[in-house]
Formats: C-alpha cells, sequence, structure tokens
C-alpha cells in the first residue's frame, strides 16, 4: 500500500485562519485535524507575526506535502482587499521553509468540487464537508473552508488521475 | 561613542521591492548599502518566495535593529492592492525569524520629512536622497524610496528626541 498524500488547506483572512488536514489514500480522505487561528487583536504586524508562526508551526506538526489554499475573489473594497492579501502571504510565506507544493483554488472551484455548486453557502459548505469526511460534528465555518480547500485538491487530483488512466487505455486500443 | 543604530528601508511592490541601509550615529546618517529586488516574472507564490527570502537574506546580512517600511496608500483598484498587500506581507514577514522593530511610514510621512513637502515627486525624493546622504550618483527610484523610509525613521526619532529633551529641561526649570 502506498503512503497517504497529505494536504493541509487553509482559508485565510485577516482575523481568522482556518485549517485543515487530511489524508488521501486512493479516493479516499481521512480527517486528521482542523481549527482555527486568531488574530482579530493587536498591531497589524502583530497580527500577521501570529498568522506567519502559526501556520509554520501546523506544517511543521502535520508536515503535508500539498497546500490548498483559497484566492481571493476580488469583489470587495481595495483596503479590505490590502488587509487580506498581507493575511494570505503571511500563511504562504510560511510554507517557504518547508518542501511543499502550494496550489491555489478560487472560492468557486471549491464550492463547486463541495457542493457541486459555485454558489453555495456557508453552512452548505459545513454540512458537506461534516458529511464527505464523516465528521461527528461540524466543523466552524473557517475550518470547514479550509477542509473544504484540501478536499478540492483531491477532487481534482482524482479527476486527472481518472482522465489520464483514460488516454492510458485510448492509446492501449 | 555609542553604537550606530543600523535601520533597514523597504518599498514594497509586486514587480520591484526596494531596499536601503543607514547607520544613525546621532544626527548623522551614514549610507550602507541599498539595491531592488526584481520579481516581476513567474507564477505569483514564486515572486513572494523571491522577496521573502531575498529581504531574509539583506536583514540576515546588514543585521538592522529597525526595518522602516512604507504603508500602502489605498487610493488603488482592489486587484492591484491585494497584489501589493501580498509583496508588503512577505517583505514583514522575513523580518519575523530576526529580533527586529518594524515600523510603518505612510508615503506622505516619508515625502514630508525628505521633501518637506507631502506631495514630492519620485524625481525630487532621488534628488533630496542622494543630497541628504552625500551619493556620489542618484539611486534608483525605488532605493531611493527604501532610503527615504530610512531616513524618515531619523527624522522622527530626532523630533523625539528633541521633544523629550525640552521636556526635561522644562521639569529641571
Amino acid at each position: 500500500m502506498s503512503e497517504p498524500l497529505r494536504v493541509l488547506g487553509i482559508d485565510p483572512g485577516s482575523r481568522l485562519t482556518g485549517f485543515g488536514v487530511l489524508d488521501f489514500n486512493g479516493d479516499k480522505a481521512t480527517y486528521i485535524a482542523s481549527g482555527g487561528i486568531n488574530c482579530a487583536n493587536g498591531e497589524f504586524a502583530d497580527r500577521l507575526k501570529i498568522i506567519f508562526r502559526s501556520v509554520s508551526e501546523i506544517v511543521a506538526e502535520y508536515r503535508p506535502s500539498v497546500v490548498a489554499i483559497e484566492s481571493v475573489f476580488v469583489n470587495r473594497s481595495a483596503g479590505s482587499a490590502l488587509k487580506l492579501g498581507h493575511a494570505r502571504s503571511a500563511a504562504i510565506c510560511a510554507t517557504f521553509s518547508f518542501d511543499v507544493t502550494v496550489v491555489e483554488y478560487s472560492p468557486r472551484e471549491i464550492k463547486q468540487a463541495i457542493v457541486g455548486s459555485g454558489a453555495a453557502t456557508k453552512e452548505q459548505i459545513q454540512h458537506m464537508v461534516k458529511s464527505l469526511l464523516s465528521l461527528g460534528g461540524e466543523p466552524s465555518p473557517d475550518a470547514a473552508d479550509a477542509l473544504a480547500a484540501a478536499i478540492c485538491y483531491g477532487h481534482q487530483r482524482r479527476m486527472k488521475n481518472r482522465l489520464s488512466d483514460r488516454q492510458l487505455l485510448a492509446r492501449r486500443r
């Protein structure tokens, strides 16, 4: 049996950053951990430091091979885009000391992979993440979004593998 | 004689990030180094990695006590604010492994400190930085903006020291 592939999903935010860790073994996803990094208080540089250090610690502890992170939908004010950009970059920079691949998905891609619709609500994401991972309870919205980013990675990998299997089959015929 | 205080100024940008190192000895500023980090090409995450690693190397080499960084004037599109936020955060995160104080100045504060007017042009900044530091030639616009952030720190420190000297004098009377 091959080693499971470990994926860390991150839902970046300037006040709360969600994270979720999953192991993929073939098509099967196993829940490992999830939670939220609270960085709502203090000076802005200190809040970035909390995100940077917390994500570094999470990567050091769980050693994922892949980090899946939500990209930012730019339909917001320049001020909030600026803040979110800082928070998201701090989470990405925290992975640079480790041998991980960073992949980015739009909120729409993630929702599509989880609920089948790009217009899914937060509650639908929480509900589907609980169901897909057979969790005992619903994760918090931020943890659910982070787990959803990790599930989206697994989903896209499965699609790619099936596509290349089919191409292989087509070539053999 | 006391140890000079070393300040690293940073002018963050998503394509070019300027840096400048100065030593302050009392009121006197001595030029140590300056330059630009080119991160215009490649995937966005790779460009952040270039900023993060380059600023880490600069801090490791010059060991400043203070990092002075320009804050972002938010009169721009959400898309460009998002990119600039990422770049600026990567530069700030690169200082977190070192014992440095990060201070932020608005573009207006920096221009005011260098040229005496918050509406100074890039050329005026370059010219004044060359003159204030007695440089042989004009630094590039990005290096000049970074050196200007460092000069702004020195300027504000001088003002604070004089203010507290006066208060001390007033108390002694």
